[in-house]
């Protein structure tokens, strides 16, 4: 995968719940944002004409038919059989092949981890590829969050390998010159926790170049407080940990549009209270901080909230692009070179 | 441990950020809403004495004085050997010996585990005991959830012990007859998750009682969204999700003080919708709904929130009195006892 100015973006256009009508329309406004964008579009031609029709600037799309469709029903194992058929498959393939720079699915997330998992492989040094998405924090920064449901169980050096790529990605994404790392777990002190995470806190307490630095554990309460810019935990503790926060948040602006509606009284504070509920419902929604990526594969691929709306999408696509103009995968590969050679040195020296 | 309809309860004076004074009041706050309420405080007399003096109410208290005090940083192991010495020990072994129904503390969670669990013991068929809080939702009832961090590793037999106890206890808290109770995990398909899961589930699935029903899995996004009325999970994962929903609370209250702190005209809003605001403040403070419970010891203890305040105190009182007078471990063990006996019967019939 080569560094490109002008990258081209393969996009599943048949995933999401949007279908193909909010793809299509994302990228056409990632395309006005950034009109050095290209697309290849992965799913029913006849359908992906209609749509990319409705906008001049997508006019220099590529098309590619596919009949099949993967759903949120089919299990890994019957999406892997189907890469070659199915839009999903197509989009991945066309990284594979060099045709594009990144690909963007909004689909069935597990699909999506398989397929890219067996088509383009781990990166060499990299047992396990990892999830990784932004979140907001009340600090100067978002964060990045690390993994978020790629792997139900992790030893020590997934969780380590984890640390070396969350940290590339936070750089490169957040643009911070030595992110500070944690684990997440249920107390800070150095005893608490799984076998698991002690082991990775050893090992990862030996970092010792510039790069960036381990600042040891963190409990879930603390997570948007600005103390830290890449979580690293196991898929299962990330995923409890993402869908509790986006279960929260929606518990909380639904009981607040239940106490808004309760009197006229209430009605009329919201009503001037309008600009304070936009800041909020900024930082909540989920469409602002879309675009999930695939940490470790020989190959960039970028996971859409399947409910993301043509906003949502276009900031996907924005982050394909980012991660492709900056040569993620060549930034993880110096970062885990550079974190290997420290530690074994320290290693000599203990 | 009697059932007792004057039930005495053992506060653990010396625990919690805001100290005696905090402790002292709650009780007192207790004792006006329910005056067959009596207490033991244990921890500095002098200081105990002083606090209490300030609540006519508070006269027939037992202090039962303790020159040492469990902090929040003393390990569960350190904490152990101060059982005897220490106030959150003394509280407990009023428990042990009969002369209280049920102790509080809000101290050092670790340590409090520690010192119950060897001190009273787990009940007859019961490998772990579990630490179970409830929760708002957005349903007509809160929800029991459990466990909260008392066992960072669990197996299936674990889980399907907490599911039984969770669900007792929930019958008794909330009143509903026939508690439907969940599994968390990573999605609700019965292939996902961990092993550990995936065998409670099947040994769950057994379940042809009355007294609750198994209803599967759940993800921690739809955890308040009342499809549940007991979550079950082992300590570590039960304690992300738990602690994220409160920091996501946290956080979201702070933005909307940002939010509504930016313009006069939005503190005129604010100002309007105080009531709305109110309601919020209702549901997300955790005072209101302080004081979790330690499920599966041969005796009562509830834990409170360090940080609770006096009214936060008072309701965990309210827990302690509620599970003593209508007695949470003959239900856990009648329950236990019912849940074997179908089981068995089911795998005689297969």
């Amino acid at each position: 995968m080569s560094v490109d100015e002008a990258p081209r973006i393969a996009i599943d256009a048949m995933g999401g719940d949007g279908g193909p009508a909010t793809m299509i329309a994302g990228a056409a406004q990632a395309r006005d944002r950034d009109s050095s964008l290209r697309f290849t579009f992965t799913g029913d031609e006849a359908v992906i004409r209609a749509e990319t029709a409705r906008f001049p600037q997508l006019v220099d799309s590529i098309i590619v038919h596919c009949d099949d469709v993967i759903t949120g029903d089919d299990k890994p194992s019957q999406a892997i059989r189907r890469t070659k058929s199915s839009s999903m498959g197509a989009a991945i393939l066309a990284v594979k092949a060099g045709e594009a720079a990144a690909a963007l699915s909004a689909g069935n997330t597990g699909a999506l981890m398989a397929i890219a998992k067996l088509s383009l492989r781990t990166m060499h040094g990299i047992d396990r590829p990892a999830l990784a998405a932004l979140m907001p924090t009340l600090g100067d920064n978002d964060l990045v969050m690390l993994d978020l449901g790629a792997n139900t169980d992790c030893d020590a050096r997934n969780l380590v390998e984890f640390a070396v790529m969350g940290a590339a990605y936070s750089r490169l994404a957040l643009g911070i010159e030595s992110p500070r790392v944690r684990l997440l777990n249920i107390g800070t002190e150095e005893l608490k926790g799984t076998g698991e995470l002690k082991e990775a806190a050893a090992m990862l307490r030996q970092q010792t170049g510039g790069a960036w630095r381990f600042d040891g554990f963190i409990e879930a309460d603390r997570l948007g407080r600005g103390e830290a810019d890449v979580i690293v935990s196991d898929g299962f503790s990330g995923n409890i940990a993402l869908k509790s926060i986006e279960g929260t948040a929606r518990f909380i602006t639904d009981l607040l549009r239940r106490a808004f509606s309760s009197s006229l009284r209430s009605k009329a504070g919201f009503i001037l209270s309008r600009p304070a509920f936009a800041l909020l419902r900024h930082h909540l929604n989920p469409n602002n901080h879309n675009g999930a990526v695939f940490l470790g594969l020989n190959g960039l691929v970028v996971k859409s909230h399947g409910g993301a709306d043509e906003n949502g999408i276009a900031n996907a696509i924005a982050v394909a692009a980012k991660i492709a103009r900056e040569d993620l995968t060549r930034r993880i590969t110096d970062d885990l070179e550079d974190f290997r050679s420290h530690a074994v040195q320290t290693e000599g020296v203990a």
